[in-house]
């Protein structure tokens, strides 16, 4: 069993779950291809440009969040797992290459599992984050994870279900 | 390329080098077996007990520092990458599950890229430890880094050239 299918610890990990009407090899597909990405990663108006996506472990992850004025805030992580078209595994505690990120004390660092099950000819979709401890859930929480990760998944069940 | 040999950044990489005259297979041999890492990791009259080392990306990278008086003081960490026996990957800023660490504020974040060269019946051997910044990489510094990593290898070549 990989690790990364521990147990969930239910006050540190945060759960997204949705079954998809849409075959794995499409919804990964969206996932992993960073002009589809832009359309879907970041509740509109936002949008996720700038995307640098490099699916092996130590490989960027990272994009800009743009509003719709203009205003760019990058957001820097690292590829940990790639399974395709079934998991990727990557992490804001880490930037390309494993280097740490600086602590920034203000988002808690999470790494996020994220798995694409067949379900006959629909995905059962899975992302979980999984936070140092309960205060970093918490404060994810508070900040909006499942409102924000909810708008973003259905605009990715929109993008592979047209 | 693997992304884990990008280019050193001097200001943030700290480095220990090494031309250890054993084989390969011996120094991996000692580096991935809890009972020799008890034997070599702390400069003595410290030791690292109680290891939990798991070699797939998300093991657990874990002992316990145990002081002469018995006081011990538990390390965690997640291992990221292995290529046995040529390249170990291990984090402190995750432990097992890719699970953030909480920040403690007074030890730096690194992640450490360890390799294990051939040249003939000897090993070149290299550690990198890459912090997120010059800050990281200088207050390790000031932990003594190089001392106490470069008594921690004397005791490793002692071990595998005895």
């Amino acid at each position: 069993m990989p690790h990364t299918d521990l147990p969930l610890d239910p006050a540190c990990d945060l759960v997204l779950e949705r079954v998809i009407d849409a075959p794995v090899a499409r919804v990964w597909a969206a996932w992993v291809d960073p002009a589809s990405l832009s359309q879907w990663w970041c509740p509109k108006p936002y949008r996720a440009t700038d995307w640098a996506l490099d699916l092996e472990p130590g490989g960027a992850f990272a994009f800009v969040v743009r509003s719709p004025e203009g205003e760019g805030f990058p957001y820097v992580g690292c590829v940990l797992e790639v399974e395709a078209p079934h998991r990727i595994v990557w992490t804001t505690a880490l930037r390309a290459g494993f280097r740490p990120n600086p602590q920034t004390g203000d988002v808690p660092a999470f790494s996020c599992v994220v798995t694409f099950e067949a379900d006959g000819e629909r995905t059962r979709y899975r992302a979980v984050a999984r936070h140092a401890n309960a205060a970093g859930a918490r404060v994810h929480t508070e900040m909006g994870f499942h409102e924000g990760w909810g708008a973003a998944l259905d605009q990715l069940v929109s993008l592979v279900t047209a």
